[in-house]
């Protein structure tokens, strides 16, 4: 009984040094695998503490053979915490060896969240956006703000963005990663107008809420444009989303529930394609240079079970991370 | 950012302590609590890595708030394990903080497994077996002939275990814990209707088959016998199912599942009550001498959740453990 098991803190999982396009790269290949039914993905269960509250903590296992992947994100979402000074998300992730079960690794689940979901994105509008794409809108400037940036500046030759945040603290905090960290020219704006008219891609990074605040009205996107609603449809007026030339998410049957049985996406255009459509062909992207094309991605455990064997090996080969007795 | 974890192995987890007396109280209690429709327990997903095998790891949450229990186990099995000298059940405890969702403590699950589903045994066993039983069969010497042995060794004034395992090694591991460790008059068979015929309770503890061995015959049990089938229904041919008076189990959503869509417990009596509506008294135990009662429990997610936080408290108090960076 002398098998270990690799802890990495939210620190470790940082230092292994995986790179955005590194990460892009396997949740593209994810999504091959799954639009090609090679994906073990259950649904989502989970247990919501508190008094009738927003809480979660969602269980997330996922199996993909071809990235010899098996195990699960247990992952908690308390919309209160901020206000006391605690992460929004928290959680952990448990890669097993999937020839014999044994948990392998335990990590910290907070930045390959983010980073996976801003992949994510970058994967959507490599399809959907136009590739000469240079000007970018973020609304709401977190965590997903950072990360949708950089995973787009992979992606396209960015030049300039422009960036709205209510919170002071925020906006500063993304000025400095915009211009210092990824070199683009750097806009903060207070009309959230100005974040989305004129821009070739928008990043929709605010809270996710069952009633959508509508802020984007229609008429300010520009024909052309791909547009990521991170934050699902908390950004759009109706009327704004009857623009949409192709409404697309990662998938269909975790879209379908969120829209039925938890009560998102109400009134939203019919998708028109699941990601891992696009990826493999199945289903055409951007056809010309006037769509407005959307992607309103959930997050799967997929993604999260392409980036963890990577971390894992990185961790392994630089030494990184604890080893505790099994 | 500050925040620590406590990585509990799984000598740390037996060291902490905690009885078998107090396991049973947990989970009792935990029964009380489901069975007031107190505990949120969603449905087990799993993967299935492997080709066509029955391996499986799968995701077990529940929420306890009497007990301020949130979390997960998430457990993988392994058939052809033990062939490689691997346990055939690994894995780990997630604890979470309830109120903010925050991980607390990360801890080897195969104790608690083991234990927790002794447990289950023995609180069935205190409503449905003969208070004065003294003699125990139990077929089968592994690790859940071990723990349930002694779980009704801690609700029944045993005097005698009769045991059979076809594993010589399985055999003489027990004898020894039988009689050393519980002081039990200790007999080991090779012929199993030994440890069926003349025994007040009977432990079923041998591998979970979908096609039933049936190595059990009508006729072999006395009269007011207690079976607890911790292997489900893989000892009993169909014709001594047909004595049974009340076929019980833990959760009778669980049960049909297994049943209808999994396979198992065909042919099988009608389940007579769930476990909580014995122990709330929502339907009434043994009524008589003369009844042969079973319970064929499935192991719950719940169980795991209600040792969970005995297991942290204990660790709490007595030091053990390794505190790990967030």
């Amino acid at each position: 009984m002398n098998r270990k098991i690799l802890y990495l803190s939210q620190e470790d999982v940082r230092n292994v040094g995986l790179s955005m396009a590194e990460i892009i790269d396997a949740v593209e290949r994810g999504f091959v695998e799954m639009a090609n039914g090679r994906v073990e993905m259950p649904p989502k269960p989970g247990i919501h503490p508190g008094q009738g509250g927003d809480n979660f903590i969602h269980a997330m296992p996922a199996y993909i053979p071809a990235m010899k992947s098996a195990g699960i994100k247990w992952v908690s979402g308390y919309p209160e915490n901020p206000q006391k000074g605690l992460p929004y998300i928290m959680g952990l992730v448990i890669l097993n060896d999937a020839t014999t079960g044994i948990p392998l690794s335990i990590m910290d689940c907070s930045w390959i969240t983010g980073m996976r979901t801003a992949a994510a994105s970058a994967v959507s509008a490599k399809y959907l956006a136009r590739k000469e794409s240079s000007t970018i809108g973020i609304l709401a400037c977190g965590f997903q703000g950072h990360t949708n940036l950089e995973s787009m500046s992979v992606i396209f030759p960015l030049k300039k963005v422009i960036a709205f945040d209510p919170n002071k603290e925020n906006r500063e905090k993304f000025a400095k990663f915009a211009s210092n960290k990824l070199g683009l020219q750097t806009e903060i704006v207070d009309d959230p107008k100005k974040a989305v008219t004129g821009c070739d891609i928008v990043v929709t990074s605010g809270p996710i809420l069952k009633v959508p605040h509508e802020t984007i009205k229609a008429g300010w996107l520009d024909e052309g444009t791909f547009i990521s609603c991170v934050d699902f449809d908390s950004y759009f007026s109706r009327d704004a989303l009857k623009e949409a030339s192709k409404w697309t998410t990662d998938n269909l049957e975790q879209y379908n529930h969120y829209k039925d049985t938890v009560g998102y996406f109400k009134s939203c255009p019919e998708v028109y394609a699941e990601l891992g459509e696009l990826v493999t062909g199945k289903k055409v992207g951007r056809e010309n240079d006037k769509e407005k094309n959307f992607a309103a991605n959930l997050g799967l455990a997929m993604e999260d079970m392409a980036v963890a064997p990577l971390i894992f090996k990185k961790a392994l080969e630089k030494g990184i991370g604890v080893w505790l007795p099994m």
